[in-house]
């Protein structure tokens, strides 16, 4: 697939959106629309042992406006300007939480959702967690929840953790962290 | 969070932006972007019983402008107009692999990233396959790849899979499928 042109349609706070030009495999031309995203990091925070029995990890529950009320999430946020994804975790846990890391262990990198979206989201794990205080953003309404992950689990079978970030990084850390 | 107007920035094919006006849980306001998306089904297709030992699933590779190469991801699409979830995985899984499940169930829906964007992609997990014609729309361009569950976990634990609803969809299905 070939760029031709690229048309900005919106700049924004968060994202910016585009249209973009482009010529397909088979020669034919057309538009597609492209969210454009700096890119975010996530982690997984675990209060015990990750390796250990059913370890205890920390939930968000976070008013988010695109699903219309609460749901659970990790903590999660945005790159700053040059920021390196596992600086980002870190400091997107401590303003979220409050808790600082001794450890954290990449996972993956998810693309969100590659149809109209570039972004994407570093997972991480963090262990080793002090409690401080938090320093949330102005927009940020959230409450912590301190879960099993036995329970963590049951939630996302249940359907009631249905953010994907969470539950790729959930089941990621739960299915490989021996 | 009170929604006090909207603004309409972008109709698009697949997508469109809306700027709204709310007001937050402590009294301020505020805009927030948000891309509104009609929803898509997803289907993890297993060429073998999902509860044997190890079994086959079917891969799509499928080049997206988004994350600037192939990926491999599990087949997917929007809905149409009232079409329901499940016709909907029915149908993409036939347009995308040429396949006709005798069954399909329902794992979960997830929002792909609820920061920005009210999009749900309803993941189901397809068996009893049978292989016919496929029928994809103008601007797709993927192969099929024919992989084992464990190669799959592999490739996820890896990174060779970084699409959110494919690794998702997959770790739900290996870790619930019993």
């Amino acid at each position: 697939m070939t760029l031709l042109s690229t048309r900005r349609i919106h700049t924004g706070r968060v994202i910016n959106l585009d249209v973009d030009h482009v010529r397909f495999p088979d020669g034919s031309e057309g538009d597609l629309e492209i969210i454009r995203h700096s890119g975010a990091s996530a982690v997984v925070p675990f209060l015990s042992d990750p390796r250990g029995d059913d370890p205890q990890l920390l939930l968000i529950r976070q008013f988010r406006h695109a699903a219309d009320g609460e749901i659970y999430e990790i903590p999660a946020g945005r790159l700053d300007a040059g920021e390196d994804p596992a600086e980002c975790a870190r400091r997107e846990l401590q303003e979220e939480t409050g808790c600082t890391a001794e450890s954290l262990e990449f996972l993956t990198t998810i693309y969100t959702t590659p149809g109209f979206t570039d972004e994407k989201i570093h997972l991480y794990m963090a262990t080793g967690l002090t409690r401080g205080e938090s320093a949330r953003e102005a927009d940020e309404f959230l409450t912590l929840e301190t879960v099993t992950l036995s329970r963590a689990l049951q939630l996302i079978k249940e359907g009631e953790i249905r953010d994907g970030k969470t539950i790729a990084g959930i089941l990621f850390a739960a299915g490989f962290r021996t």
